[in-house]
């Protein structure tokens, strides 16, 4: 431990914390300061207290709570006054909250001013909804088909994509579902309308082109019934290579690319116009966390949601391994009674799933995080659901299911990046903004992907794959606000086309990964 | 029906079958004369017999068995002479095998005369497995890497291959697994042995080159620990995205292609040598199946891997679901208990596993199938079981695992095309051979893909997708011992690099899709 930093740096992440955390490297040593602003009244630290672990600013009393991102994350074992390190041998681990009797819409936040005059420049869809990109995608209804759609793929993008300049990607969404799968089975629907609401995300304009074998499980009646088709320009163009039709391969890509050409040219047609804010529907994620991801990039992220929220946009949060210790603070946190009634179905839905498979969410924490400063599994889950930021919480939706609510909207997924990617591109994400400690070179080929990183040490090593550096927050040069309002803007930016994100620059999309609860055949 | 076919056609596919399948595209007329060859005695049909139907060889009793395949389907329910229809209504459904109290190893075929002479020239490997094809392969231990390991690969083609002309080609083994799942979970290690056995098939030539994020679960350790590794020129080279020494995204992609380049330098290296029938590894499939695939193209690649067995290579039949029903001839026919015995696990493992999803195998033939002449689910299964020939099974091998054993091997997997494809590459295949009834232009980037119709409108239809047609055994053209003998030696052209396939003609590819019973996180 260094022993007489020069500047001593601490983050308090909302003002009802009653601890903040150390952010020099070295720690901080007994004797110092803690800067006015952190703390209400001057603190002097009592105690020797290490990089990214907790400072008591108020005097405990034995059973007091301890609040970190505005909840409670314990209660500390012993009388503390201020200035001393709150470690994990003070602090009782609260119970992992059940799913009954939780407090249900107990705590709604009063509904923020709202925040006018923010616009975009997007791509106005004849079923309402808006893209931030103009893109043409061709569904698959199984993996039997995707090397002769990738191939056909190619074609388009040399021979016919540099005659419409308008558009700005042709893409193929292959996966591994559509066949030798339990279709029947309970959880088969997530995939299926996974798939179909993939078709139909808002960056791809409507009327899904649909390449079929015609001998699969998943019929493209199935995947794309009548009924649960929004209002199209067209009916879905549907290419079945198994038709008499077609004579050989190439006259299979022929068909394809045909297609593809009658919409290259309704998609080209199309301008950016200005929409409100309200029409962005961003999905936050986090992957690769350290224990700065809880206090720079996460709060951070948190507070550009609320800024979006109060513009009138859908804000997705996901991941229900990661907020199922916080359960007690989202349902109190829900607009309405149905709203936490839906948050607990998805985590009983997903504590069944997990227990199927003989396994549980693994939520304590790894020895790495404890080393971090994590104590304990609630302060984890608080430290993913802080990018959440301060708004109630207006509607929850399943795995894969479209989302129309707007505001704070809890859409369930596993916690995996790329499969909740996956769900939230599904969801009608937009717009994604994803969080990373350690580090990921994650994009998506449907919707852009701002990178922000928790620590100034990735963000400069990775200067070309992460977008904002978040870890300003820690080393005191920006505030959470400030980083929120850069992540705001940056969203603006991106989703008007005025500027790129890292991987956009190097193409860089990981695969679709589908979430398929049930068995294959 | 037409009242007067020039000449009728049956097919009888083994000589102890007591009932024939008429081929002819009407059906054949009651008072048809029953062609030589097919019945051992004048026979004359008594009743107008659909296409793809059966028509009794011999006078049955009520209770006699009906044979087919060589096999029990059934029992008659009434007394038919010679020259009947044997349809649904007139055969009983005998019960679904219990897994208890099966013939185990009671009927083992006597060992077929040694086929000696036959080479083909492969690329010998250091761990002395051969390959057919000499690829480099980059595995990645989680999703999270694929792009970046796609873009080095798009890199180390356009820049590296030209300069190495004895290298086939340069693939990245890019999968959904590896972080947000359950790895410690029951069922977990089937992904991660089939990855790690993956990186491992004879086509790519040992020393493995490993593309690993850094915090994903599965870490390169786990994925090729030194225990499970056999014999390798040299420990496989891992790069590490999160390692400090690279400084941005070129940086990783430069190592990447790094790493390639020392690889390439010695896959040039290698020369194909002339190697033995012995050191082939191939793999059986079917999909897209139909009425034909059962008497003619399944029998012929039957009859083909009789010839294998007996020239001492590998042959690999699959597909759980598509064998449950005839396991109790499979059991029989096992070269000792302990074979029979683990065949048992097999199936009892599935049987668990699609009810904990709340599924089953959903065996009942389709209305489709019905009309198409299969009247129940042990007809089924054994036009599916007709690729393994009449060779005694000698071993029995999990979904994923690496298979060493000589002969036919039953390698345990789902019916899926392309999660079977994936599980018999892992299990070491290397050459493929995928029977189609309606078609489907699948192929595999690790090994080629022979592709036989079961139709010749299909193979006439699809003549650039189809490499062989097996329909000619139904037309009279051809028997299935000819188009067995075509078979064999198509895939000692193909594994000797003097024939190329449909699939690799077009480079269609599907991609590796693992099979994960466990829960993702």
């Amino acid at each position: 431990m260094s022993r007489s930093p020069t500047e001593p740096r601490l983050v308090r992440v909302t003002a009802s914390d009653n601890v903040a955390t150390v952010v020099n490297d070295g720690g901080l040593p007994a004797g110092t300061c803690i800067p006015t602003g952190i703390a209400s009244r001057e603190i002097v630290l009592l105690e020797d207290v290490p990089e990214a672990h907790k400072v008591t600013l108020v005097d405990f009393a034995p059973g007091d709570d301890v609040v970190r991102y505005g909840a409670v994350i314990g209660a500390a074992t012993e009388a503390l006054p201020a200035g001393s390190w709150m470690h994990e041998g003070r602090l009782q681990l609260p119970q992992v909250p059940s799913l009954d009797n939780l407090p249900m819409a107990t705590s709604v936040p009063p509904a923020q001013p709202p925040l006018e005059g923010f616009t975009f420049e997007g791509y106005l869809s004849p079923d309402g909804t808006v893209g931030t990109r103009n893109i043409l995608a061709i569904t698959t209804t199984v993996q039997c088909v995707a090397p002769t759609v990738e191939f056909a793929v190619r074609r388009i993008k040399s021979d016919l994509l540099p005659r419409f300049p308008n558009v700005d990607d042709v893409i193929a969404l292959t996966h591994g579902f559509g066949c030798g799968v339990a279709i029947d089975a309970p959880g088969a629907e997530i995939p299926i309308r996974t798939l179909r609401n993939l078709a139909l995300n808002p960056n791809l304009g409507g009327t899904p082109i649909v390449v079929s074998l015609g001998c699969e499980k998943l019929q493209p009646s199935r995947l794309l019934p009548a009924e649960k088709l929004p209002i199209l320009q067209n009916e879905p163009i549907v290419v079945r290579l198994q038709d008499d039709k077609h004579t050989g391969f190439l006259d299979m890509v022929h068909a394809i690319v045909a297609a593809a050409e009658s919409r290259l040219e309704q998609l080209n047609r199309r301008r950016r116009v200005t929409r409100p804010v309200s029409d962005l529907v961003v999905g936050l994620q986090c992957g690769g966390s350290d224990a700065f991801s809880g206090i720079t990039a996460n709060p951070a992220v948190g507070y550009a949601s609320d800024l979006l929220v109060r513009a009138g946009a859908t804000v997705l949060f996901s991941e229900v391994t990661e907020v199922r210790d916080a359960i007690h603070l989202l349902t109190a946190r829900s607009a309405t009674p149905e709203v936490a009634q839906a948050l607990v179905r998805e985590m009983a839905w997903y504590d069944a799933y997990l227990a199927r498979g003989g396994a549980d969410r693994s939520a304590n924490p790894s020895p790495g995080n404890k080393l971090g400063g994590l104590n304990n599994v609630v302060e984890k889950a608080l430290g993913s659901v802080a990018k959440s930021g301060t708004s109630r919480i207006s509607g929850v939706s399943g795995p894969g299911e479209r989302v129309t609510t707007k505001g704070l909207v809890f859409a369930a997924t596993p916690a995996s990046d790329f499969v909740c990617g996956t769900l939230q591109l599904a969801a009608s994400m937009n717009m994604h903004v994803f969080t990373t400690g350690r580090g990921t070179p994650y994009g998506l080929a449907m919707a852009p992907v701002i990178k922000v990183s928790s620590r100034t040490p990735l963000a400069e090593h990775w200067s070309d794959l992460i977008d904002i550096d978040a870890g300003t927050i820690a080393t005191g040069q920006l505030t959470v606000q400030q980083v929120g309002e850069l992540i705001f803007n940056m969203i603006l930016d991106v989703a008007s086309g005025r500027r790129q994100t890292c991987a956009d620059r190097w193409g860089l999309h990981n695969d679709l990964v589908l979430f398929n609860p049930a068995p294959i055949t």
